[in-house]
C-alpha cells in the first residue's frame, strides 16, 4: 500500500518499533541512495529544528533538496498549497515534506499525486515525525513504554505534539496523563489531568509543550506560569531519580521551564533534535520502500536489523 | 560567438530546434559535468516553477547552486544588480540566471561579464525559458509548428511570455493570433485578436496568460471575467479534437480557466512545468558550449544527436 | 588548544601568514573532505557577499551546507542565538558560521558548544574573515606588510572593519593611518588621523570603508560627502604609481568613491572578494585542524606548503 505519512495513527505498533529501529541503524550508518531523488521541503511556517533536521536528513540519505521558501515564492501571487505540490511533483521532485499552517491541509493533496508526502507540521493537529522522535528518546532511555507514568504538561489546547504523543504513548502501553493551566486543557482528549505538582513527583517522563504564543485567540496571564504551571528547579528536585524531561523546542525559557533545568542532567531535550535526524532518515526510508522507490538491497538490510 | 540567453529573438529557427532536441536528451539522460562548477539565482522577484526547475536542472547537470535571497542580502544595503553580478562573478559563478522587476535590467549587463547570463525573467518583456518549454509542449503534441492555429488568450499587455511566444512561433510557421479582455491588449504586437469564443472554436493550441494582478497599474474589473474572457467548460467542449490548453501558471483558477480544466484531458499545464526542467538544462549547456566551457566529449554527443 | 575564530587579534603574525599561505594553496587545488561533515551558515544580518563566499568556500571543501534564514526560523518565535546554536549543534552540524547584529554575541556561546565557530561579522566589532582576505589583497600586491603606508578611509566609528584591520596590519608592520569625517572618527583607535588628500598624495594602499547608513543612530550629511570625503578622480590622479584601492563592499557609488573608480586600474575591489573565498577556506580548514577533525595527509600538506 503506498501511504503518505501524515499521522502515528496510521502506523501499527509493530510499524512504530521498525521506524525506531531503522533510525538507530541509521546513526550508526548513513546510506547514500546515489539514484538522484529530489526531495522537497515546503515549510509555511517558519522553523529551525524541523526543517533543519530534514534537511541533515536528506543529505545524509544522498538526496537533492529543494528549498522553497513560500516567503519568496508564487504563493504571493496567490498560488495555493494544491498548485504548489503539483507544480514540485511536475518539476521531478520525489517526495514532499510539507508543514502549513491549516489542520488539514492533507485533505486537499489526499490520492492527488504520485509521489510521498511527510506531514512536518499540520497546525494544531499533527506533528508525526515529532511524536516518532519523542517516543525514540523515550525507548532510549527505558527500552519499554510499558507501565511507564508520562504527563504530558502545557499548552494541551493549541499543540500539536501532544494529541499524537499522548494516543501513540497509550498505544505502547504507557500510563499517559496531562497537565495544563487553566484554558489550557483539551477537552477533545481523554486522558486524566494532574497538577504539576503531583505530575513531578510521579512520573517517569515530563513532556512539556510550548506555550504557542503565536497560535493563541487570546494572551495568556504569563506573570508567575512557571511557578504556578512550570518546571522550577523546586519541583524537579522532586522528581523520582530516573525521570527525565523532554521538550520539543523552541523553548520559552523561565515560563514552561526554569532556564538553568534546560540543560540539567534530567533533560533530553537536546538528545530529542538529535534523535530528530534519524527518525526523519528513517521514516523517509520508510515511504520510498512502501512506495517501491527503494532498491532490494536496503530493503533486504531493514529486514536483517535486529529489534532495539 | 560569446551570447548570453536574453531573449528567444537572438536564436535561429535551427538553433531553437537544437535547443529542443537537446532538451529531449537530457529526458532520457542525465549529464554530470563534475567539474565544480557554480551557478547563481539571482531572483529579485518572487518565482516557484522558474526558479525551482532551475535548481533542478542545475543539481542534475552535477552543477553546484548558489541560492541569493535578494530580501537577505545586501541589495537592503542598496547595492545594485550590476554589482551583485559583479559579486558573483568574483567569487567564482561560472553562470548566473537573473530575474529581475525591470524590463530592461539586461543593459546595464551587457558585455560586462566574463560569465554567461540566462534571462529567467525581465519584467514585462521576456521569459525565453519559459517561451522555449511552451514550444517544446507545442512540438511535441503536433511535431510541427506550420499551419497551427495558436491564439495567446488573457492579459497580453502585461505578459513577459506574449511577445516572446508570438513572435517565436511566428518565425516557426504557426498562425499566431491574440486574445485579450479590452485593456489588455498591447499595440505594439502585430497579430490579429480573435474573441475567446472563436478561439476556442478555431485554434489548436490556446495559451492561456495569467491575469497579472501584481503587475498592474488599474485593478481589473474581475467579475465575470471567466464567463466573459475565460475558459469556461463550454468553451473546452467546444475545442478541436486534439486541440491543447496551456497556462505558464501560477493559475488564477476560476479566472482565465475553469477551476475544473486545469487538469482535463486536453491540459499541458503540468506537462510544460515538467518540459521546463530539461528546456534549462538544454539552454545551460547549449550556452556553456558556446563559451568553451564544456568538453568535447559532450559537444560531440551533441553533434550525433538526432531531430526530434 | 580548540579555539573558535572570532578575532583577527587571536591569531598570532606566524599564524597569519599560515591561513594566507594555505589560502593560495586552495586557490590552486580543491580539496574534497568528503567526509559528510556539515557547516551550518547562521546569518542574523543582511548578506551577499560574506555568506555566499562561504557557502562556495564550504562547497569546494565538499560540505554540506545548512542554510539558515532567521526570517523564517523559530527565532521569529523568540528563540535566542544561544538555543539556535545548540540546536545546529544537537542535529549534526560541524562547525558554525555566524554573523550577528551583537557586537558581543559571541560572549553568550563561548566554551558551550562542542563544534568550531567563525564570526562572520559582530555588530561594530568585528570580521576577521574580511580582515584576513583584506591582508592576502595587499600581501598579494606588496609581498610584504613592512613600512607600507595604509590609510583606512572613512565611516571609522561604525565600521566593523576598521578596528580588526588596523591592529592587524600594525602588527605586521605597516604604517598605519586613519581618515574620517566628523563624527566617524573612533577615539579608541590609537592611530593617527590624516585628511583624504593626504592619504591620497601619501599612501600605498586606501582602503575606503562603507557608509554604515544602516548603523547610524543619526543620519550624516552626504551632500558633496564624496568631494569633502571621498575618493575622486582628481584625488586618484595624486596617488602613488602602485598604490591600490580597496573597499570591502558594498559599495555606496559616488558617495565614498567616484562610480568610474571602482574597476579602475588601481583598484583591488573585486579581487577582494575573489580572496574572500580562499581565506575562508583556508580558516575553515585551520580549525578542522585545530579541533582534530582532518585527518592527517591534509596537515601534512599544510605542513610541507611554502611560505607565499
Amino acid at each position: 500500500m503506498k501511504r503518505d505519512f501524515i499521522s502515528v495513527e496510521q502506523l501499527s505498533v509493530e510499524e512504530i518499533y521498525k521506524v525506531m529501529n531503522l533510525a538507530e541503524y541509521y546513526r550508526l550508518e548513513d546510506i547514500h541512495l546515489n539514484n538522484g531523488y529530489f526531495v522537497a521541503n515546503l515549510f509555511f511556517e517558519p522553523s529551525t529544528r524541523t526543517k533543519m533536521s530534514f534537511v541533515v536528513a536528506e543529505r545524509r540519505l544522498g538526496l537533492e533538496v529543494l528549498d522553497f521558501h513560500a516567503e519568496a515564492s508564487s504563493v504571493l501571487k496567490g498560488e495555493s498549497l494544491y498548485d504548489t505540490a503539483k507544480t514540485f511533483e511536475a518539476i521531478g521532485a520525489n517526495m514532499l515534506v510539507i508543514r502549513h499552517e491549516a489542520d488539514d491541509w492533507y485533505e486537499e493533496l489526499q490520492n492527488k499525486l504520485s509521489i510521498p508526502i511527510i506531514n512536518a507540521g499540520a497546525g494544531k493537529q499533527e506533528h508525526p515525525t515529532q511524536c516518532m522522535l519523542d517516543l525514540l528518546t523515550i525507548y532510549q532511555e527505558f527500552h519499554t513504554f510499558e507501565g511507564l507514568k508520562i504527563c504530558i504538561v502545557g499548552d494541551i489546547r493549541h499543540s500539536r505534539v501532544a494529541r499524537s504523543n499522548a494516543n501513540a504513548l497509550k498505544r505502547l502501553g504507557a500510563d499517559v496523563s496531562l497537565c495544563a493551566a487553566p484554558g489550557f486543557e483539551d477537552a477533545s482528549l481523554d486522558f486524566p489531568y494532574m497538577t504539576i505538582d503531583e505530575a513531578a513527583d510521579k512520573c517517569n517522563v515530563l513532556m512539556l509543550l510550548r506555550i504557542q504564543h503565536e497560535r493563541h485567540e487570546y494572551q495568556s496571564e504569563t506573570t508567575n506560569y512557571l511557578e504556578q504551571y512550570g518546571l522550577t528547579k523546586c519541583r524537579e528536585r522532586r522528581m523520582k531519580p530516573n525521570a527525565i524531561i523532554m521538550h520539543p523546542a523552541p523553548i520559552n525559557r523561565n515560563v514552561e521551564i526554569d532556564t538553568d533545568l534546560v540543560e540539567c542532567e534530567r533533560s533530553r531535550i537536546f538528545k530529542q533534535m538529535n534523535n530528530g535526524v534519524y527518525i526523519r532518515m528513517a521514516t523517509m526510508m520508510y515511504l520510498f520502500k512502501e512506495w517501491g522507490m527503494t532498491n532490494e538491497s536496503l530493503t533486504n538490510k531493514w529486514q536483517t536489523f535486529a529489534t532495539i
